[in-house]
């Protein structure tokens, strides 16, 4: 029996970005939909992918001395009422349950400062305990009104949360930035994303920290998308909590913190970058399946079937499928495997077989090539590392060619309209940003990079002194 | 400055089971209490058991075809209300959030089968989806009534649950046994927790399972302690939730469906079966921190941490900690590390420099050894593993000495009385385990082993016709 059923992307990834994504996101099988408003499954290919960000980054973290940790889920109302900014950006998101017996509200965590912070206030004694560096790996729940994204926006997704208290500002400031390079890397060495690293605007920062770091990406429709971020939470926290250390002198000291993190969202983000119309395109670094192995067979089929093995059986180092399913046509099963990305695909036929070779094919950009069995692993080492690298440096190119430099409100709203990331000179007053907001349908400051020119124009908007150079954009 | 601070555990482990327990949980540094009544948080010590754990059994899984994925933590009323008996098992127990805007009421998953088995029907077309083998590792929420035991009865703790669908029974059945036997390795190999696996009887059965297995360890207070449970759940799911599939000759039927789960709990079965008056005792696969390394000085210092350094530069196949605090006398730090488990320590002072050795102490059984360094790589990987083996020996024994058989009901109330387990003939009805558990203040049936005799004589409550030898016992 032959199966042709309807495979692949119905729609362009030009045509409906939206619908695109949507489709390459089911039919790639990494999430689907719940019978639940705004929550989602993650599907095993989804998750694997979830498993190897979350290796590459615990890895990281943990040559950094973090340690891993668990908190509950659960927060009491009261804890969120201590501090009054981080309370207020949070109440429009929380969803409750009720205990009946203790007469409490718990808020289902959308972030955990404040159930974590508690705890601290009861373990930090002395500068003996600083600094701590505490991780955790779970899920948090965010009622979102806005319609559901699939790992982009949804009710309920999975990430890290990193917490650390150190005695001096400097400490603190300087490790918040270390968190954000090492986002920075994931995002670019392992995802082939590249983001551009700054500080948020006042008005964008997280609800209770001092200072927010991100790194912010840009999608194919022009949307930027926040990767991750690090926040310099200050003494906030500390107060709020009533966190405090004995320092060697024996006085009592308020520490500073950090807290930073990444979820699920990345997947979207890598979806979005490299895909196309055939369907999933991934980083070999971060996909799930490496290679598929297509045996082309008539009535030779063990042969070919045992030649395919012996080459599976070569390629131990990397995750291999060998797809011998009998009811499959190798067209199809071509198909169905660029849907879900997989990066390299090796054909082998009768005629691979007498001459020793096969056929090797890049998902990135189709190219075919015929190898010689003796050369196929050093070949396939290098097309991988290539693959992984063309995927990088495409989307450098697509990022580049799409931050312009604005120096007037006219060229401005074009840009913005063309969905440009615009850098223009900004005063830094929320006002004034509210402003740009409304008359832009939306455009949001996304961050204010790290590399700063040296003198700063006039604002781009109310003209007045401007504060640092800011880029423009609409967001995720 | 010199500390000495009171350390340790302040009553004896057969003085206050319950107490010790407590102590060497939170002075070992795994777990505290929150807040929040009824929850716990899991400090790095305990997490990074749970992430030893986590990889060795995910490993296990993976080698049999098992793939992870992530499902919501939140589950429809209306689904719950599926599945009869899973209903009224599991409704006790549940807590709820409300959705204002939908007019749903959805309860926190205290375990995933309704919400799993839903994406199931969808997802499940022909024989081709089929064997379908998912796992998830989460927290799940159960809103226990009686008093909290950090890791062992928590309202919220981590586990992994595994769910899979086969066209067979034979094939659903052979592996539930066979996840139960991975429970099994787990148990005995990783954690040195001797464990008896058997079936559960019809009243201690997973709420709308066929037939659970278990796998159940005997504490140091003669309490049982269910370890893992594998789930036979027949067509009942299958029936309940409408999961069907075309078989090879195109005909609709329903599959067979399996379920198995180990928590965090494991845990607290560590702790209780190894640990000591002076805290933890951890078998070496499971420790965090393999081997402490503290140093002895007077002038010398800069000589004996050098050395101290090159030791722990020779073991980095070990998690080794060098505890160069100077504000610590050796004594102290003794004390401290073996309150943590640390299952050897090396005492590296000017005499031992001078003749190339180091002391070597064992945590189990405080066994001092002076060991020449260019012997130490091999001594450490043969102490380790006799660590790991004493204590799985010693379990053992504890566990052999205290299952008891009895034929007759005096017997049965003395031993109970006396905290054994009692292997006894049972006529398997409800009714008669019920009045057991009655008359015996709470005793119950803990599994009927896989290894039963030819005969079963009469049941040791009723008289009537015996079914199998089971083994009765207090369980936690």
């Amino acid at each position: 029996m032959t199966k042709q059923e309807k495979l692949g992307i119905s729609i362009k990834k030009t045509e409906d970005f939206s619908q695109w994504y949507n489709e390459v996101v089911i039919k790639g099988e990494l999430a689907d939909h719940s019978m639940i408003k705004g929550f989602m499954i993650i599907k095993p290919r989804g998750y694997a992918i979830w498993e190897k960000i979350q290796h590459n980054f615990d890895n990281r973290i943990k040559k950094l001395n973090v340690k891993n940790a668990y908190f509950p889920l659960l927060i009491p109302e009261s804890f969120f009422k201590r501090e009054a900014e981080h309370a207020k950006g949070f109440a429009p998101e929380l969803a409750w349950v009720m205990d009946e017996e203790q007469k409490e509200k718990y808020a289902l965590r959308p972030t955990s400062e404040t159930i974590i912070y508690d705890s601290y206030s009861k373990w930090i004694r002395s500068w003996r305990d600083l600094p701590l560096r505490l991780n955790q790996w779970c899920n948090v729940l965010r009622w979102e009104v806005k319609q559901t994204k699939l790992f982009l926006r949804t009710r309920e997704f999975l990430w890290q949360e990193g917490h650390c208290v150190y005695e001096t500002e400097e400490e603190c400031e300087k490790e918040a930035k270390i968190y954000l390079e090492e986002y920075k890397k994931l995002c670019q060495e392992l995802l082939a994303i590249p983001v551009i690293a700054g500080e948020k605007t006042e008005k964008e920062r997280f609800a209770g920290a001092k200072r927010t770091y991100t790194v912010e990406a840009l999608m194919p429709d022009g949307k930027a998308l926040q990767m991750g971020t690090s926040h310099n939470l200050g003494q906030n926290f500390a107060k709020a909590f009533n966190i405090t250390y004995l320092d060697k002198s024996e006085r009592k000291q308020l520490p500073w913190q950090n807290s930073w993190g990444i979820s699920t969202r990345l997947i979207g983000a890598l979806v979005m970058v490299h895909s196309d119309d055939k369907g999933l395109v991934l980083p070999p670094k971060v996909a799930p399946t490496t290679i598929v192995i297509v045996p082309i067979y008539f009535e030779d089929k063990k042969k070919i079937i045992k030649k395919a093995n012996e080459i599976k059986n070569m390629l131990k180092n990397y995750e291999v499928v060998l797809d011998d399913r009998d009811d499959y046509r190798p067209g199809w099963k071509y198909n169905e495997w660029e849907l879900k990305g997989v990066p390299l695909r090796i054909e082998i036929g009768p005629k691979d077989v007498a001459k020793k070779q096969v056929v090797l094919v890049r998902r990135d950009n189709n190219k075919k090539e015929f190898v010689k069995l003796t050369q196929l692993d050093k070949k396939i080492k290098n097309t991988l590392e290539d693959i992984q690298n063309s995927l990088f440096n495409k989307a450098k190119k697509f990022l580049n060619s799409n931050i312009v430099e604005s120096k007037n409100w006219n060229d401005f709203l074009k840009y913005i309209k063309n969905r440009k990331l615009v850098k223009a000179n900004f005063c830094g007053n929320i006002k004034c940003e509210d402003e740009i907001k409304d008359k832009t349908d939306g455009a949001t400051s996304r961050l204010i990079p790290f590399q700063q020119p040296k003198k700063i124009g006039k604002c781009i908007k109310c003209n007045k002194e401007g504060k640092f150079l800011v880029i423009f954009g609409k967001a995720y």
